[in-house]
């Protein structure tokens, strides 16, 4: 493909992107409907599904960006360090609570919880090598497998993301996670 | 009021309160619509609505029911173990769903925050008085404030919603709140 096209198409999906998340963050993930997604991005429904296929595909895009990013910083920095910056980042909240509202269709849709499994694998997969790391390091607590370790950083992670989404005071839940992070490492 | 009608009005507040909880719980917050909660409740609008001022009147209720059978699990037995009856009830894991539904509406209408919090005032109560309770018995760390770990645990509470309600493996729950629990005591 010539280059200025590829360019041009990285572009468009980036610009569907950026509007698509917006969109999520501002009526939810039900009610972010193709009309409003039109409205928001500001092309037809016609030019958006030329570059994904349907509303899921691009939800699930918009999670892969996110399960990248956290990956990053979880596999350097663990995942209380990613929590840690959802903190800072208020202007976030809004699209973190479509995390949230998803939960019912994760169970009773198998469908959707592969498309969204295998877009959040990455994250997964950080935390489970930075544990690996840790412990070996002798960093980690050896009284609980890593394992439960992992589900317990996984579970206040989700917790962390109905706190912020419902409008919870951020500065108590900044010692919340000095406390996680004390009970996964060694004393 | 005779007593026969003071009966007859209990019964029929209560034959709503389940239908509600039903349709809340199979549609969500959001589509559990009028219509829908007429159908599953097998009365008309004005019927329901005669007794229940309107759909969060009737959501508020439900709440407060749960609020306050948690509140006494929590004062007698604390938060980790509203939590393990919470594991322990699968057909609970639908209405679950919609306290994590209610986040950005939680956030962004301060009527309906206000609502609700009252509504769910006597659990936090609850869990503020058993945790005092504690650290008098020297069975709480006391390293901690007490007002962080109560966050820590609404957190954990928060957390624990969303991985059910999202379907996740209920077995390695068990030991993360085992984990949690431990995190919270006197060592």
């Amino acid at each position: 493909m010539p280059r200025v096209t590829e360019d041009h198409l990285a572009a468009r999906r980036r610009e569907i992107l950026d509007g698509a998340r917006k969109c999520f963050a501002q009526y939810g993930y039900d009610k972010a409907t193709v009309r409003r997604l039109e409205q928001t991005i500001g092309l037809s429904r016609g030019a958006i599904f030329h570059h994904f296929k349907d509303k899921d595909t691009l939800f699930f895009e918009l999670a892969h960006e996110d399960a990248e990013r956290m990956a990053d910083v979880a596999a350097r920095e663990g995942l209380v360090q990613v929590m840690r910056d959802m903190l800072a980042a208020p202007e976030q909240f809004d699209w973190l609570a479509t995390r949230l509202e998803i939960a019912r269709k994760l169970r009773t849709d198998p469908v959707f919880n592969k498309g969204w499994a295998e877009r959040s694998a990455e994250l997964s997969a950080a935390t489970t090598e930075r544990l690996r790391r840790q412990k070996q390091a002798g960093r980690l607590r050896e009284d609980v497998p890593s394992e439960v370790l992992q589900t317990y950083l996984d579970l206040v992670l989700d917790g962390l993301v109905a706190r912020l989404a419902s409008g919870d005071d951020t500065e108590r839940l900044g010692a919340v996670l000095d406390l996680v992070e004390a009970s996964v490492r060694q004393r």
